[in-house]
């Protein structure tokens, strides 16, 4: 009983950002939680700079502090995190895969006993390789993939290799070159002024949907960038950036010699939450990061960075000075189905159609509640959000989320999506993004409670 | 077939250092490996400073290369890495467990399906807590414990939340108060001159034993340090510090007001890999880093710190930042061990006596077939090395070591475990560090090779 308890406490408490970081409330469910994050706790400590960078609670740990407060008081709706939903026939896939493994011992030395080499699982990559090969035509090869435990790990090697200070004092940066990009990249580099962004072209459509686009009028690769880099799926708007898009990127990365990062946590071939037509594109001057999260691994913790060769190299040199190895979990539960193809089938069949849905159901559910009010939500093309804008919103999104939570909805305002953008636009300030991949009744009773915040806040 | 192969494969390649890093020679079965690690190779690619440095070679990436090429020419005796050795009776305790959460779909979904939060799982915290506090009367909660993926990670952290510039611009670096040290803390700083270290006293007991002893004549603690670190048992020596000797460095660090690190990953309660008596000690101006790595999971990536509540805080806040959430693999598979207390017994009555009786056999190999010659070995205290001291050496240890490749064993050459020591000490260039985790006949044929070698070098 107390452990049901605590699964279902976990479910809705640590429901993370979008695989990757955001709500560790655990703390929540302790007295510490009031302090877990407050500023000068560690003000007697002596802290290296990164030290003070990482702990400093401007970003992303001040929200944590703040959602591990709410959460501290109990009874919200959390429609805040990350956390994928939960799929039994995902699970019964998995569970039949680590019987096997359990059964055979030599399996299961490979799984716990064995250090893998820097790249990861050499099975795995293998598979994985071949099955980009087929299924895209892609050229590359087990040395064109490294693993990491999780994709945040991934991001945080790559972007500080590539970007931050360089040995002769220069200084190099992350484009992200269309704003909102995912939070979990915010607090991410070693340097000061490590991102720099760009506001989209806002394209609406009919009176209730709109659709970010990428500006390259405004995009400047000076020689300050050491990299691009977009989320697609995006989170937090759900947006799928379209081919012309990605191949624009593409080629502006190439022309200037710099490394184009696509964050494919979302994407296809797995986990596969896209509700409309792309087309996958990778090639060796491109880096696509995906993970085994949203598949329904999250705990898992396996990042998949495919690159170039000499990239992957460096990488897996680095990751292993500073974590030795990758784990074999995630790999070893999923080389099998990664070979057979069965990923993609259980992706397209399984795991996009209970999303679609999910995403499907709460759209339909801000038609009806938010009739009358102002708002436009963006087009749910992938990823598990709706991102709402309420165009001249009489306060600001921390403020309407600070209303939320005293009406037991947490959510996220969407000021916090905004790394590397000058501040003072007024749009960032009329954003909320809210996660609809846990239970639909929640989630119907979460937007009515913004809905009926909105009437409010109009009269 | 070929999967038998590759497991055998993978024991002798992958021999990870001590639960941490070394040898990540997977590349070593493919044709890339002689470029794995070469200078240069990132020649076209713009790195941040953070970049060159973690891919620099100057230290363990070298030494990796090096080795890659060594396996990939095969036939090799590998008495150089750290892969713990295979025990079925833990390997069956595992695979019990296993068993037991594949068949529970609420427990299979925490082990793969939720993110864990920030300190890691709780269920584990808090029977870990409750074991020390039974075991050892430590005045602690669940709050001092955060987990991480790997040992090796927490280090990273830890080193450079407490030692590297400060936001000043002044400096801080880490104590290691005795050499020789692990070789995987070398590169782990983001600043240069990270580390500063010591010398030991040598005391010599009977004609072919030594033991080294802390110099704390010769220990400063200026205000240039942010934390002592020692490994306990210490790596590469087998070497344990003394009761006394870990009180002296604890005083030293609470008089200075800075934290004092033992890493543990070899001590007890588990994995408990000492042949000697020692108290362990913790209190909460300490940090005990330990692993899973040594009982038997070193593929599993779970590091365990354990330190005042302020330090786990804020260690747990900066790996949320960069790694998200620990895995749950780790202490899923243990936690109801460490609650009944059975992981203790099985590090007292399985892994200390499998560990022990391949010292003792390693140690007895070396008396015999070094007869006759100028040698010494440390004192084997703990760990699973053999650290091998020949006073006089005609050559250097790298020397030695590349004529021991030519023979067919790989060592690792003692010089690569100083750093923070200033050159020019003759001593580190007289020494080998020889692992006896793996087969016993290979450890027996392997110290036979070394023997005929210094003979042959006598000649």
């Amino acid at each position: 009983m107390p452990l049901l308890f605590g699964i279902a406490i976990y479910q809705v408490v640590f429901s993370f950002e979008a695989g990757k970081i955001l709500f560790f409330v655990s703390c929540a469910l302790g007295a510490e939680t009031d302090h877990f994050f407050q500023r000068g706790v560690w003000g007697c400590m002596k802290l290296s700079a990164f030290g003070e960078k990482l702990s400093a609670g401007a970003g992303i740990l001040s929200l944590m502090d703040d959602l591990g407060n709410a959460l501290a008081e109990g009874g919200k709706i959390m429609m805040g995190g990350g956390n994928p939903g939960y799929i039994p026939e995902i699970q019964a896939v998995i569970a039949d895969r680590l019987r096997a493994i359990t059964e055979d011992e030599q399996l299961l030395r490979r799984l716990i006993g064995t250090y893998d080499p820097p790249r990861g699982e050499r099975e795995f990559l293998q598979a994985l390789a071949e099955l980009l090969r087929r299924e895209y035509g892609w050229d590359l090869s087990e040395e064109n993939i490294c693993l990491t435990n999780g994709s945040q790990s991934a991001f945080f090697l790559l972007f500080n290799i590539l970007a931050g200070t360089t040995v002769n004092g220069g200084k190099r940066k992350i484009l992200l070159p269309m704003a909102p990009e995912y939070i979990g990249y915010a607090d991410l580099g070693l340097a000061d002024d490590f991102f720099v962004s760009v506001r989209p072209r806002i394209e609406m459509i009919g009176e209730h949907l709109f659709k970010y686009r990428v500006d390259f009028e405004h995009i400047a690769i000076t020689n300050e960038i050491g990299a691009i880099c977009v989320s697609r799926p995006t989170n937090p708007t759900g947006n799928v950036l379209t081919d012309d898009e990605i191949t624009g990127l593409a080629r502006l990365a190439e022309d200037h010699g710099i490394p184009f990062i696509i964050d494919n946590a979302y994407g296809i071939p797995f986990p596969g939450m896209m509700y409309t037509e792309a087309t996958p594109i990778w090639n060796e001057h491109m880096v696509l990061c995906m993970s085994l999260s949203k598949f329904g691994l999250p705990a898992v913790r396996t990042g998949i960075v495919i690159a170039g060769k000499e990239l992957i190299r460096l990488l897996a040199g680095v990751n292993a000075v500073i974590n030795l190895a990758p784990g074999s979990f995630g790999p070893m539960l999923t080389t099998e189905i990664v070979r057979s193809g069965e990923i993609i089938r259980l992706s397209r069949e399984v795991i996009q159609p209970f999303y679609r849905h999910k995403m499907e159901q709460a759209l339909l559910c801000v038609q009806a509640s938010f009739e009358g009010l102002v708002y436009k939500v963006h087009v749910p093309e992938g990823a598990m959000f709706l991102w709402i804008w309420f165009p001249g919103l009489a306060i600001s999104g921390r403020q309407l989320y600070e209303r939320l939570k005293q009406k037991g909805v947490v959510v996220v305002s969407g000021d916090y999506f905004f790394p590397g953008l000058p501040p003072g636009w007024r749009h960032a300030d009329e954003c909320l993004r809210i996660t609809y991949s846990q239970e639909e009744e929640d989630v119907r009773r979460g937007i009515h409670i913004i809905a009926e915040e909105l009437r409010a806040l109009r009269a």
